[in-house]
């Protein structure tokens, strides 16, 4: 098979490309190593910075979303039995979307068979090939046959584990990377949400976020030591430690209920330079990953389709070279700023283990300071709704 | 002898309060350790913030301050080869004054005989009684005899090193203390400054100062590991260094000069917390110690000079024993946020040694996002101009 951008992987970043490039008539083909079903089974983050959305107004995908997504215009960080206030829409004049990245990626898969979108599931041991030519190919193996994709570019949005990222040589690549002491048990289920808007709570206890996917349907998480099993914690110890790290208030609102989903994810900063190697563009996880702490990784997907579609119309359609050289570059620079911002209100928000008394009580200055002062909230406001792209 | 208000350490802290409290007619003692001249000869910073400026012209003592001084309405960041301006004025409305902490203790110094503010000099085993009475008492040898004096509050204003923070029994008090794991390297000329601004360097050899007192005389800062030697340091070793590390641009303007000090100073931040026990009050040094990125010190004496001069004036003036009681939390509410920019900044500008790539990278996303933020730079200016007392 032929086409002008094989792009690897059918998640959320690869489906959002795809389609940016079907509307803009650039030939591609999506390559998934999973089943759709596995695909929209997996459980993210909830939260859309205008970016996303914007994308998916322009691909005319928006109206499942607008009728029963939930503009946010604010959150609040908790700390102890105080509750401070970010009114992202008085300070930025922009608001959120909580939507799941689950309904998101439905809308996406739902519109590919209508705009001959054509994505290949179940795809086994894809394999990039002459990256570094103006010919590169990938393979496959799909129903017991090894199948070759030659293309023009080849675009990664295969996530952290996938084999895009890996294809660059370790020569002209380097990751940067840190790890965090703990990870995030998280907890969905079917209950009205604590608080119409989220909450980050930073407790004696430890982290917990009250969020939620709908007016009925909540997402709660708390910080573990990574060495906790999911067994040990039953669905009542989980609503227990929430009502503790939430406060008294949150504590009073919360709807107990069985867990359809619970698991604990790591938290990760990660950012792999350049975005770009010869005919090869990373998109999304497969270049960077950041702690769920704010909720950037879809949107950080979506700044990264944002500038591949705008590389990739110049590269094909105005026959702009530069125009995929100059991709990583603009990417990695929104990219850094999001890693910043996400470590920064994961380091507010969360106690490490290597924190002394004084690290603390500059955590409790910090949101003294934030509870005081506009510039503060403007600033943490900004980088929720987004940076500009 | 029996007095009002005994104050201990006759620096700039305990001189302003002493002129304060002479100004509103209270009585006032200040015991010294050491001679004026030693007061005079300690080299520390020059930056003031309004609440400073603010006191010198309740004072009426801003004469020489006015006409010497120089009026800042802006400060750099500075990143390899880039100069980030923070427009303090446009951002905040307001400016900070370059004078010396040196100037501002002789014109308080001067202005004592005249405004009969009485000082003791060379008063030592300085000793404090009775602080959790209604009576206490300071005792000290002067001239070989001891000598006692009787008041009614003891105000601690004698640094790090002195006896009043260390009058506050273990049982009732904490402190907080991060050490920081080098020292900046000061050096004292006179030449002009290499800009007319301040300039905080963050290079690859590590941090710089360029930083001044007038016109005509300069005072530039390179940190160093502990386990330097000021012996080690010509002054051309200096000169160069601070070349390599202000950048190109800088470099150019540097007009080299013999040193008229040079040393090294260790880098903590420290805060003791209450700031009041009993009939004893503490301010400044005696209760904190911030990193002199920011040039926090000075200021925090000020502003605690401020509410201790309120709280004093409450008490003696309209009998009100809760204005005392109420001074630790209104004076550390402040104290806390300013360690918060000092160690911010001071993260901000330093190679940590502990440090990593990706704890570099972010150094590096804050600065770009300083330099693409209005809020970001808003917070910063709103903190260097010093937040509202």
């Amino acid at each position: 098979m032929r086409t002008q951008v094989a792009i690897i992987g059918a998640g959320p970043a690869g489906l959002l490309l795809g389609h940016m490039l079907r509307a803009e008539g650039i030939e591609c083909v999506l390559l998934e190593r999973q089943t759709g079903d596995y695909v929209l089974s997996r459980i993210r983050a909830g939260v859309l910075e205008q970016v996303t959305v914007g994308l998916m107004e322009r691909l005319g995908l928006d109206a499942r979303m607008k009728a029963e997504g939930l503009p946010h215009d604010g959150f609040n960080l908790a700390d102890g039995e105080r509750l401070i206030r970010i009114d992202i829409k008085a300070l930025t004049g922009k608001e959120v979307m909580v939507y799941g990245q689950t309904e998101l990626t439905r809308d996406l898969m739902d519109a590919t068979a209508e705009r001959g979108l054509e994505v290949i599931y179940q795809a086994s041991d894809v394999a990039l090939h002459d990256i570094e030519s103006d010919a590169p190919y990938v393979t496959y193996s799909a129903g017991g046959a090894q199948q070759r994709i030659d293309a023009r570019i080849i675009v990664g949005c295969d996530g952290f584990h996938g084999p895009s990222r890996q294809a660059i040589p370790a020569s002209v690549g380097q990751g940067f990377e840190r790890v965090y002491p703990f990870g995030w048990l998280g907890i969905l289920a079917d209950v009205p949400p604590c608080n119409h808007e989220l909450i980050y709570a930073n407790h004696e206890h430890g982290f917990a976020l009250a969020s939620m996917r709908s007016h009925t349907r909540s997402r709660y998480y708390i910080d573990v030591p990574l060495t906790e099993k999911i067994e040990d914690w039953s669905d009542n110890r989980i609503w227990d430690e929430l009502a503790i790290r939430l406060g008294p208030d949150a504590a009073a609102h919360i709807r107990r209920g069985a867990s359809l989903e619970k698991s604990i994810a790591p938290l990760r900063s990660y950012v792999f330079e350049p975005m770009r190697h010869g005919s090869l563009l990373l998109c999304g996880d497969s270049a960077h990953i950041v702690p769920p702490t704010g909720a950037k990784g879809l949107n950080l997907a979506a700044s990264d389709v944002h500038y591949a579609a705008e590389a990739l119309v110049g590269f094909f359609k105005a026959n702009d070279a530069d125009a995929i050289v100059g991709y990583s570059a603009k990417a990695l620079a929104r990219v850094w700023k999001s890693e910043r911002f996400s470590w920064t209100l994961t380091k507010l928000m969360h106690r490490f283990p290597e924190d002394g008394p004084f690290e603390r009580r500059m955590q409790v200055a910090e949101l003294d300071y934030i509870a005081s002062s506009e510039a503060a909230q403007r600033s943490i406001a900004e980088n929720y709704v987004g940076l500009p792209v």
